[in-house]
């Protein structure tokens, strides 16, 4: 680790963590005793907000008012209520997300919607690089509704935009980190009459996002991974309020309808972006969403990104050193939460480090991610990860295991 | 209440009480002092099953084990997990039912399949009197896929049927709890070719299903209602196996991938009906729905059905001594797990009958549904309930409020 940038020290890590404005956060978090953990871009860990409020919707509202607490918890208004929490993390208007459903059904909703549009070229285009399950949904759709399918090329996606279509893009690589180019893509976009629908899953919560300055008009993302929402949190839909009028949600539910209670037979779209609201939301799961949220009040977007941006680069440091490559943008150049390294005994390096409560994640075929959430990683956490990575290189303590049954959720 | 099956006075009530197999479930209930809750129909209460599975899925995998709960807790099959418990109430073949998403996102994946199984007839049939919200994702699916919509008269689908395609009905009506004729509609699709998709909302964990005995193939339906599942848990899709392999769904996620962890970029279903799954499913809600299922390993569900109808039959002896008009199948004919009846002045009695500890459900423009959950119900609930009943509608207490605020979840 010799590059100015990073700690080259336990006592230079330690003096960072002094001097992290953020430092105090990890006070919210609950995390076993001696684990360090490095999958917060899988699934976010526990806090003691989340708790509270997940009790509070159980053992509160549900137990004493039950069905009553549909207004009396305002359970009746949970999606966008949550919706607007989210919103600050994505530099939006308050009214333009609302959360419900998963990553891949809201993408389903939105693109559908988008392709439906009058004088939208109806081709949908993605990357073959692209996260596997965004890939299903999209061909699928394609199919279903009779619209051109185009998988290109890695790196190929904002090209094909040129002939318009809807391209479906992650901000952030789930395997590098990389950043994608939004504003050049964003650009192809609107001159073109396209449209792009970002994924968001692997940024929100550690990317300072500014959608609205980047005149982004479509995103759907996750909020298990850096919003610590808990297993399988509903996902989230943004939609820029002067683009959503003219979108119609495939999947038509009550609670995206102008008048819920009307019990009108035929379905009329709420306002707003408040009608890619389904059917009844998973409210115990929305709850903990709810208050993982909370901490993200008292904290700068900035901070956040800039302390994943200083640990990627002191794992990255210590990769070089190590002699293991790495393809995720290197040392200064900005990246998601994550960094990524490649070993031919991958699985059983995370498995040696795990030993060693390192918790980290392997993906097929060789490659290790860090995941570096900065709300509850110290400096010297990463700094005693690495060395404890050095010990298992050097001594070759790995060993490949006889079954490997692993089932993780990026 | 003259009628010789129901009980004509509160100490034949409490000797129902005395003689019911199902009493001593109650006492696995959280329920409010001095409540009696008659709208088990809209939302079930908490059990303490349900918060104890909350508990550990929150506090205990989640707060320990972090994203490893996806092994070490076995979120990862909790889908299917818990659809086998849930095939018991069903009376289906274990594996032929999952867990995911809301009823209307299920209807849409399983109409969407059927109608595009090759030699189905392009036309989904719905009643005008059909749950709205089911009508809704209908209309928009058909329009979305160029596929013919028909909205029938009230009683009017299964004749459409005689000309193919698919069918959707709830088994329960959502007003008067009558129960669809589902041998002779069943019939007919068998002979047209066409398929009905059963919405068992209503019906689930009341009703004595045994949907392999009488040959249905397809059914969704919602479990938070008398299967207790807590507000927005996920609601289920059952396929009879032999009829699964030539259906795809339209909202293809990894979780219904063949291989979820090969990360392959192309789809290929899950065997059976786990294809269904899309998306990360919301473990929390769900694990709160996977504690509720452990009550009904219990007890007989032709007992909770036969309680279910005796209280009915209390009610509408009552309603009839009363003099108001019910739409509810009348005394000993096979219902649901309600009564309604209809008064002019109804959301003004359901608030006068609130004051006095019980909760109802009141629906535009007149109805007063009286929901009977069995498990934790007591004859003696139901009997002081039909007291008060009289008391405020001989003493007029009831009074328009100026306000109309409410918003309730059928």
């Amino acid at each position: 680790m010799t590059d100015a940038t990073v700690p080259t020290s336990l006592a230079e890590a330690q003096a960072r963590d002094t001097n992290d404005p953020l430092a105090k956060l990890r006070d919210h978090f609950v995390i076993p005793d001696g684990l360090t953990y490095l999958v917060g871009h899988s699934l976010g860990p526990t806090t003691r907000h989340a708790l509270k409020h997940l009790d509070e919707a159980a053992s509160g509202a549900w137990a004493t008012d039950i069905v009553g607490s549909w207004n009396s918890a305002d359970w009746i208004n949970l999606p966008t209520t949550v919706g607007t929490k989210l919103s600050k993390l994505l530099g939006v208007a308050a009214s333009s997300v609302v959360v419900c459903d998963s990553v891949s059904i809201n993408l389903f909703k939105l693109v559908s919607a988008l392709i439906e549009q009058t004088g939208m070229v109806r081709r949908i285009i993605v990357e073959a690089t692209e996260f596997p399950t965004d890939q299903y949904i999209l061909e699928r759709l394609a199919r279903l509704v009779g619209a051109e399918f185009i998988r290109t090329d890695s790196g190929a996606g904002a090209e094909h935009l040129f002939q318009g279509g809807v391209l479906v893009q992650s901000l952030v690589d789930y395997r590098t980190a990389a950043i994608a180019d939004l504003k050049a893509t964003e650009a192809i976009a609107k001159k073109s009459g396209g449209a792009v629908v970002w994924d968001l899953s692997h940024a929100t919560g550690v990317v300072d996002l500014k959608l609205s300055d980047w005149a982004v008009r479509y995103a759907v993302g996750c909020t298990y991974k850096y919003v610590n929402g808990g297993p399988g949190a509903p996902a989230f839909i943004y939609v820029e309020p002067d683009a959503v009028d003219d979108l119609q949600t495939p999947l038509a539910g009550w609670l995206g309808h102008a008048q819920p209670f009307a019990f009108d037979p035929h379905y009329a779209p709420a306002d707003g972006v408040k009608r890619f609201v389904a059917g009844t939301p998973p409210i115990l799961s929305t709850a903990a969403l709810n208050g993982a949220l909370d901490i993200f009040d008292t904290v700068c977007l900035s901070e956040i990104h800039s302390k994943a941006q200083a640990l990627g680069d002191m794992c990255l440091t210590a990769f070089a050193a190590l002699g293991l490559p790495s393809s995720s943008p290197g040392v200064g150049a900005p990246r998601g939460g994550h960094v990524s390294f490649d070993h031919p005994q991958g699985y059983a390096v995370t498995q040696a480090l795990s030993e060693s409560g390192i918790k980290s994640d392997f993906r097929t075929p060789s490659t290790i991610r860090f995941g570096l959430s900065p709300l509850f990683l110290r400096y010297v956490d990463v700094w005693q990860a690495l060395e404890t990575l050095q010990n298992v290189l050097e001594s070759e303590v790995y060993h490949e295991p006889k079954f490997q049954t692993r089932a993780e959720v990026t």
